[in-house]
């Protein structure tokens, strides 16, 4: 019964797409939107175009960047024997977060999921294994402390560790259950300091 | 200290100034959106712009509409002889949800504020006195239940009401499926006051 106006419509259809968002968030985010200045609506049209279309993989680990590659690995600062790998871009914001970890990172883009149908060739693990020269010492597997998690650190571990590199998992010191993401500085160093052989 | 990735940076600024979306929910947002697809996203840049550009007030009532006059100002079945007037055009929404209402509308967008500087000149109020001719027999004042609503309502009463047309106001009391031993007293006393015979 309720008025239909076209163009708001497919905003609120739009919008809905994004998480967490429902068709009330929807519609609120949509009549605030059309309230704001015209010059923040123009800007927030471009960013979405420019986001998707200038960020892609960095060609080395995989983490977002708008270059050929991202700036953790064109750093000469950063340590390359030391490679971290996680889940998500997200993963490495939080450890950059941390301020101490100097090394590199590989993000796998997901975790091994047999239920869903995501086996090592739909995660970036052969991209991985490429990148495990003769300078590479150790391999810090901190995918999230989930059933999924567990299994791809398994995973990766039992690959790895034959070729004579060291393999630590971060410690458990995130709640088990918990999410990388949202895991404050002072827990995440604290289980980087706690990571263990495995 | 995190990775600072120039498109998602402008991204994740103008998500924050969307309401409710915070600096963590904004970067989650954007993420997001670079894993959707890119016609999904070519989607909401244009829905942005297209809502801004061609949604704007009915000459009439006020309500959000893409065309000159809104679909219910322009729908002969619907009841000239009653005006709703709300804060919102959310408002005419939840109105018109109801299934019921076949009056017409007349949307503030605001209520009086002196502590913010809204007097009655920010709000459509003249505009309201222009549509009060002969065919109007009742306004139905629906603005919110609150300090500002309330004292809109007022002034506008006081403003129709020697004009000989009637003016009513939505009832106050518990909300259906409420709980009387939760309801606040202001509410308990108005639902007692507006009591009517069974």
């Amino acid at each position: 019964m309720a008025v239909v106006i076209e163009p708001i419509a497919r905003l609120v259809n739009s919008l809905s797409k994004l998480p967490g968002v429902g068709g009330k968030t929807a519609q609120r985010l949509a009549y605030f939107i059309i309230n704001m200045p015209a010059s923040d609506v123009r800007e927030m049209s471009e960013a979405l175009i420019e986001a998707k279309e200038k960020v892609h993989y960095c060609s080395v680990c995989g983490n977002f960047t708008d270059r050929e590659r991202c700036s953790v690995c064109v750093d000469a600062r950063r340590d390359p024997s030391v490679i971290c790998v996680v889940k998500d871009p997200r993963d490495v914001n939080a450890m950059e977060r941390t301020g101490e970890y100097r090394g590199l990172y590989h993000v796998l883009h997901g975790t091994l999921s047999p239920m869903d149908g995501v086996g090592p060739d739909d995660i970036r693990i052969r991209e991985l294994m490429t990148r495990l020269t003769a300078e590479v010492k150790e391999v810090i597997l901190a995918t999230n402390p989930d059933v999924e998690g567990e299994a791809t650190a398994m995973y990766i571990a039992r690959l790895i560790k034959p070729m004579g590199i060291r393999v630590t998992r971060i410690a458990h010191g995130i709640p088990v259950g918990g999410d990388l993401e949202y895991t404050d500085e002072v827990t995440l160093l604290k289980a980087l300091e706690g990571r263990c052989e495995l």
